[in-house]
């Protein structure tokens, strides 16, 4: 077998056989295959795609460059969720013990925030003290004891996908929706979850601009899922606007407390983190009907709807920040006080008026990246109290010198850079937008085979 | 500029500019680019195509990465002609002298056998002391004498295509028209000619097996050698059986010699030298044109076949040998009797019959590697005196027993193990194959975009 003639085959638009799939990918990670052969490899995978066998393959061969985490025996339904990534998005922080609440598993492993996007780690991070490199056996002892565990992966964990994504990202080969796809799931099936429901969202803050290629995306992550035996419900969901009140590390938690708390709005605005609940409740309720806790999702909506209303959610949260090291006291203490010295606000300029159109989420996530809410290379460490606050969000009423945004950031210069370009985000009209639809469509495993190429 | 950037917009169909493709190229000579990111902007070339002007600004971009020999004030006009390549493919042994002949001074450098095509530098290697590796003094002091001079090229040539051809090798790259044109172009202005012909060979023992992908390559060639302000021919001819009644290295320095002689068969049989000395007068008389020898192809045909009656171009080739180092005594003194130990020969089967309706170029030039001809690595030796000589070819009425080929082997394992392919290389018919045409086409400069990406 020759590394060149398997790259010709994909080219010429032939499946690979797993065979052929592992010399290369084992051949990687081995060493033996060099990188050029797996860049020429993954560009032709860009144009010719991957039926969803081959991608179930890939899946498979990366999962098994690693370790797998086993939680058999752990107790009760094991099910993830897992977010293409977007500006705002805090789901994870209130899905987690909300399906613990109602006897799910969640075995979660995260990442952290790159580009525009934030990461949930960065997150969990912000609390004083938490700790997100637990060891294998420490993740098994929280989820047993609590429910769920939040991680990052371990370097044993698909070694495969870090060596890839890496290269990826250097030769423009990121964008394919086979090799994102057995990047996700790979990662997805080593955490030890049986079932999973995948967050894909679409917009200007998200990953994939267009909803017809986060379906593309979500049709193949199902697929494939299918193929390898997972339950799987993808929903795409609206990342036009910053997720919920808050953008930034510990603003982010914050805003979950309040969620668990049943409190949505600051008062001070209009703006309230009802499309964060939407998005949490849809994939909640999902993960219920996975875990066998509900028939449906209407029912399963009402269960997490009463569950969050009972308290329990909040109890198992601030029971995992115990048990991961963070500081529970600490956390309630610098809840609504704790943030960066250099502030300021956005207002409705002068001239301005009418109702806020959109807020545009890409806007924004870069804008924060300057605050210091991320980062722009993966080394780069975060702010913790850096961020934005909305008071008012698309289809407010405004008119001139109402405040849109409170602003905080680590650095004056950051502050200075970031200003203007929030201001840009902000649109405005003479009459109110749409309502926005949070939840647009639900994907489930169908008969669909090849997940197409990424330029298509 | 990044180079991630440049992959993505050639990905996604982009006209990269001269500067981003020399950001690229010279940073991969000067080893600032790395090879995976080449290999995925291959990869993203053989996709999306390049523009004519585009593939000229990567041509003179690779050109520029080493020498260029300037021949200014050598006289007469510069021409040289360069074939894709084939099997029994000799003309170039008769062309140079012949265009010498007739006042044109060309500047020929040629490459090595590989794969199942022969090179011109094996060829000439096979006469005792002909030296290849002329110095740029030499090259050009032996063109000023004797009209034309035969070598390799330098280390100094063209050294981003050595090392780009190296990486599509092995990344499943090398069929990208555009590629191939820069490939090729850029060595060929390398060497100092004003005007080029191009043979561009289609069928089984070709590069290209189709007409039409032979004709996107004369298209590319012609139009990209326009944009560089060079005055270029190209003609697509037929590589569907070997060229010539000779494969092999000395055999073909023989058959070359007969044709510089007016000989253009064996008398042992019906296959003799028509298909070649068809070629190759079709090249030379194109040259002739560009050159300014004559008005018109048909007038330079004429010029052509009376200039070999004259002989001249017989004493030039001689001349040659000797200037470059080969014995001509010996070579004379070989001519029909030097060859490879282990001898066979192939007849028409018992129960087979008819005519012969096709000998596989593409066959028998695998074959004939196996007999020591070519060379299934760049650094394998090759020995001059194995090969093929045919006494029958396409057309020929035939009955059992009738010898075909004489085979000649370097080994006698090679030689086992070739007689099986080269017998099925020869298929029979009950009736004769309508004639063969062997210059299909001839392809001018005109205006048209786009080379096209390989895989349309």
């Amino acid at each position: 077998m020759r590394a060149v003639d398997i790259i010709a085959a994909k080219r010429d638009g032939g499946e690979l056989s797993r065979g052929e799939i592992e010399f290369l990918i084992a051949g990687y990670v081995a060493g033996q295959i060099p990188d050029y052969q797996i860049a020429a490899w993954a560009m032709a995978v860009y144009f010719s795609g991957m039926s969803a066998v081959e991608t179930a393959a890939l899946t498979d061969v990366m999962l098994k460059s690693g370790q797998v985490i086993d939680l058999a025996g752990i107790g009760g339904p094991l099910v993830d969720k897992h977010s293409t990534g977007g500006v705002g998005d805090k789901t994870s922080l209130i899905i987690a013990p909300l399906v613990a609440a109602l006897g799910i598993r969640d075995p979660m492993m995260s990442g952290r925030a790159l580009g525009h996007t934030g990461g949930t780690l960065d997150k969990l991070e912000a609390i004083p003290g938490y700790r997100t490199n637990l060891s294998t056996e420490e993740f098994r002892r929280i989820i047993s004891s609590g429910g769920f565990a939040m991680t990052g992966q371990t370097g044993e964990v698909v070694p495969a996908d870090r060596l890839l994504y890496a290269l990826r990202d250097v030769t423009a080969t990121v964008e394919s929706i086979p090799l994102i796809t057995a990047s996700i799931l790979s990662k997805k099936a080593a955490e030890g979850a049986e079932a999973l429901v995948f967050d894909v969202k679409y917009g200007s803050g998200a990953f994939m601009k267009e909803p017809a290629m986060a379906e593309k995306l979500a049709l193949s992550l199902v697929n494939t899922g299918a193929a390898m035996g997972k339950k799987i419900i993808a929903l795409l969901t609206a990342m036009d606007e910053p997720l919920g009140r808050m953008t930034g590390n510990f603003l982010e938690v914050e805003e979950c407390l309040d969620c668990l708390e049943g409190k949505t709005g600051s008062g001070e605005g209009p703006a309230d983190s009802s499309d964060l609940m939407e998005v949490t409740l849809a994939l909640a309720s999902r993960m219920a009907v996975l875990g066998g806790k509900a028939a449906d999702a209407a029912a399963a909506r009402s269960l997490c709807e009463d569950c969050l209303a009972g308290g329990k959610p909040r109890e198992l949260f601030l029971q995992n920040v115990a048990s991961q090291g963070g500081d529970v006291k600490k956390l309630l203490e610098l809840r609504g006080v704790w943030r960066s010295p250099f502030a300021a606000e956005v207002k409705v300029p002068a001239g301005a008026g009418g109702y806020i159109t959109g807020i545009d989420a890409w806007k924004v996530g870069h804008a924060a990246v300057t605050l210091g809410v991320g980062r722009g290379r993966t080394e780069d460490p975060v702010s913790p109290t850096a961020g934005v606050e909305f008071l008012r969000k698309r289809g407010a009423a405004v008119q001139p010198d109402d405040v849109i945004m409170r602003v905080w950031s680590a650095t004056e210069e950051g502050l200075a850079a970031s200003l203007p370009r929030l201001r840009e985000a902000v649109s405005y009209g003479a009459s109110p937008p749409p309502p926005q639809k949070m939840v647009l469509k639900e994907i489930t495993a169908r008969d669909k085979t090849g997940t197409g190429g990424g330029a298509e």
